[in-house]
């Protein structure tokens, strides 16, 4: 008996596909999802419906200010409903990949507004602060303040070692002094920072009175009144202006001259600077403390990974039932047929939707090994094991988050075309769904410098088999399979007909030998490369289009259209 | 020496690179172009750059509602500067391409405003009407009124022959009577229509007072009044509200309620009614008439192939640019270099850029031959030679279209995330011009579809072939490779390095072999589900994928990286 609370889908022109089904809808949401998701869901959307300031217009037009200033009030309405109470995230930690599931589903920007201040500004300086910044998560919990997190700046995102934005201990005042040496180290691009923050999390390069630079640290600046929400004094703050999609998040810029901020201000977990500004650190070498600092930033590609399938499920139920009532050409002038009934209709449509499923599933298995590496972290296990897990998911979220999010690109962009005018009509929202996943391509990484890192990863794996011998084995057995490289290679593929290729092991074996096949290349290449002398930058560069191809070229590919 | 008018350009940070040219630009801008395209373009642009009404804010947020009095007032200011009066255009037809895409280079909402009514409106009334149909063209060109033109409906746009409008005749009053059946026959997406346009011309179904339905024809219905701009008695106009992009432009729909027109009103150059009700044609098979009646569609995809391009122009222009002087890592911490020198972004770029000049000289010289197509009807040319280049250019420009409009989107794409997060801001214009290019791949057919009007005529090739034993040439000799199938699909890629495949000799013969290989295979999936004796709708629909990927499978191969 299927739970009774699940509501039946309204009548309409739709019901005549949906009688065809082969199975029972909610059993097949309930095996997806569970019962205390949905019911989760729709608790959570029943609130926002009733709601009228959730209440929005099939392709209204508003300007960017009302967009900024309506997402902010929404933002605040979703802290006063508390949907997510810790003690829920507890007991089920997927919870919160759904709570920011279905707020995107509602609108990407206030997702983004909610849990830039709310998710990451808080869990940051919780992880990477100490027991005096407590009082900085309780002040943004109770909305007396609101946060961001801000390291790009103007000349430098990947590049996140050259952030040049300065942080000078006082030993006089016992302050540190944030300063923006020139234009291009301004921070841009930092979400919520535009109109509402409060409170920066801000990286700079710490120095003590010794002018010795220890590296990039974080800081919580202060740069509004969060009264008055005027600028502080020395701080230059504003937002960055339109951008192609996601205009109610209020991205913004800031530049510092000379703002002075309390010693205990500065995120100690991993450095710390006494009262006489002596420096100090439970880490030796500052490669691991710098890899440590920045650690806080892999939750967002594995994040983004499952949030980006929200858009591509958006617009997959647009332009499916669009094409289930659309009618056009028949097999007489008097009868015409749904589109969906055309073949060609299903092979842009129908592997995306396939995409959606497997891509789910990936998320959901990936979410609990990174619970794995997060409890590790806590309780900081310091075993090679550990270790090995935290590159391994490394490597895996470089590449989930640019085969999530390019495949959602191209899928909404399918959508929008096979729909066609009409897909063109803002109403239908298809075009807010491909500018809202838009930035998914760039932001915690943008995509093609992200494979490098995977491509890295995995011709490391090559290279300690071929100099020392290694097993190639990882904690999640990712890898494992290069292990028989050669053999391998050597297979062909055997298959003669459809039938046979629809066992999965078949596409499996040509996916394991196309990733041996590319690496061998790149291997040979950068090898190649290296002999003749170059430096190591040199040699990466001009094989770089190689090795991101190892599995660039594998993301890029379509779906099995 | 290089003409001395073309001014130099402003010296910055790009100059570094442009000095490393191994050629002077000049010289390749009027190799390119010509001297006299060159000053064309230089007068239009320094007018508009001159005149207020055309100047913009980089990423300024206007409503919908302001972009669309605004572009109207801009149109008009076209119609008084007349850049490109007839004379000119007779002196060098190509002029009128370079036009259109100089003033897309400003806005595509611009363009298809001004040209939807000066252009369309106007050459399909000279073309398909006739000498009591002056007065509408001139009332045009004077701007006493403004025009548009109405075949898609609701529900119909890619099916024209299910056009649902009706025209009938009344003897009593010597009228057509323009009525919309049901709301699926309303008139949608009509450009011009949503707010400026007085005069519609209407493609109806034409009945005669006997009920006999002679099919499609077009008759110019008044719709507002040109002082007032409220709608005429009968009529409900409207805007179809915001879109996706272009909107600037007022697409509208209409619906009519038994709205009289004089008779005159009919375009009667493929059939005519007398007073007393009597339908005439110089047509004996209606299958002709419809296809002269259409004929004036077949030059949107030769235009549109083109003015896309235009689209990737200015993108490519913005993330060269960009990549030139964004620097980011380097062989040092201290030395960072511009993101243009890695292999990566060059494999991004570069393509793309090529692609660019293999389209533009393509797009020239289909140009010449459409124009000698043209030539021919206006000539009454009734050859057989002559149907058939309208055949070869009807296949070839369905598949330019989709080809130049969709290496256009993808295009743009690469270079809004080969700009990284800067380029998702709005003032860098890449959204815009995303925007605006996505309907090329929409209007004027959908191009999967219109991808199976080609497969369809390459089809038709192989069976006459087949069948009737006819030698495979065409007047552009398009096709006339396939003469040599069978030897073809025996050859086998021999070339061995990456040299060898530098003669362009090498990839045309394996783009040759491919499309044999994929005709072969489409034609014999074909015959087989006729052989299922299904109807030949059905046998279409079954092999409709494998139709649309003879053609499909090229057009979506991306540039070749």
């Amino acid at each position: 008996m299927v739970n009774p609370e699940i509501p039946d889908l309204p009548r309409g022109p739709l019901d005549a596909y949906r009688k065809k089904a082969s199975f029972d809808w909610k059993e097949m949401a309930i095996f997806m999802s569970g019962e205390d998701i949905l019911a989760f869901k729709r608790h959570l959307f029943t609130a926002l419906e009733k709601d009228p300031i959730f209440a929005r217009q099939p392709g209204e037009d508003l300007s960017v200010e009302k967009k900024r200033e309506l997402t902010f009030r929404r933002c605040k309405q979703l802290f006063r409903y508390d949907f997510l109470p810790q003690e829920k995230v507890v007991q089920n930690p997927w919870m919160h990949a759904v709570f920011n599931s279905c707020l995107s589903m509602y609108d990407s920007s206030l997702m983004a507004k909610y849990m830039l201040s709310k998710g990451m500004f808080s869990s940051t300086v919780t992880r990477m602060g100490s027991e005096r910044h407590k009082d900085f998560v309780q002040d943004i919990a109770n909305m007396s303040t609101f946060g961001c997190f801000a390291l790009t700046e103007l000349s430098h995102g990947s590049n996140s070692k050259a952030i040049r934005t300065t942080a000078k201990y006082d030993p006089n005042t016992q302050e540190f002094v944030i300063n923006t040496p020139n234009i291009e180290a301004a921070k841009f691009w930092i979400g919520n920072l535009g109109k509402t923050a409060t409170h920066v999390l801000v990286f700079a390069q710490l120095f003590t009175p010794d002018d010795h630079c220890h590296g990039l640290h974080s800081f919580i600046v202060q740069v509004r009144d969060p009264k008055t929400l005027f600028a502080m004094p020395g701080v230059m703050v504003g937002d960055m202006g339109k951008k192609l999609g996601q205009n109610g998040l209020d991205n913004g810029f800031v530049v510092f001259h000379n703002v002075r901020i309390p010693r205990e201000n500065l995120l100690n977990r991993t450095g710390d600077v006494t009262p006489e500004g002596h420096y100090v650190t439970p880490f030796k070498d500052p490669t691991k403390r710098f890899g440590a600092s920045l650690g806080a930033l892999s939750t967002g590609r594995v994040s983004i990974t499952y949030t980006a399938l929200t858009n591509l499920k958006l617009a997959m139920t647009v332009a499916i039932r669009f094409s289930a009532t659309r009618c056009q050409f028949g097999p007489s002038d008097d009868e015409e047929i749904p589109v969906l009934e055309y073949q060609l209709q299903q092979w842009r449509l129908i592997p995306y939707l396939s995409a959606i499923y497997a891509l789910k599933h990936f998320c959901r298995s990936f979410f609990i090994n990174f619970l794995e590496l997060q409890m590790g972290i806590i309780m900081k296990d310091s075993s090679e094991r550990q270790a090995e897990l935290g590159r391994e998911i490394h490597a895996i979220s470089c590449s989930s988050k640019p085969l999530s999010s390019w495949t959602v690109q191209r899928g909404i962009q399918e959508c929008r075309e096979a729909c066609g005018g009409h897909g063109y009509l803002a109403m239908n929202r298809l075009g807010d769904i491909r500018d809202d996943n838009d930035p998914n391509c760039t932001y915690e990484g943008d995509n093609n410098v992200l494979l490098q890192q995977t491509s890295n990863y995995l011709l490391n794996w090559v290279h300690l088999k071929h100099h020392e011998g290694r097993r190639i084995e990882s904690p999640l057995q990712s890898v494992n399979f290069l292990e028989d490289f050669n053999k391998i290679l050597q297979e062909k593929f055997t298959a003669t007909s459809v039938d046979a290729c629809m066992d999965s092991s078949v596409p499996l074996a040509a996916y394991r030998w196309l990733v041996c096949f590319l690496l061998k290349e790149s291997y040979a290449k950068l090898t190649q490369e290296r002999a003749l002398r170059k430096t190591e930058f040199e040699a990466r560069n001009n094989s770089q289009f190689s090795i991101g191809s190892t599995t660039s070229l594998m993301m890029r590919t379509r779906p099995p259209a």
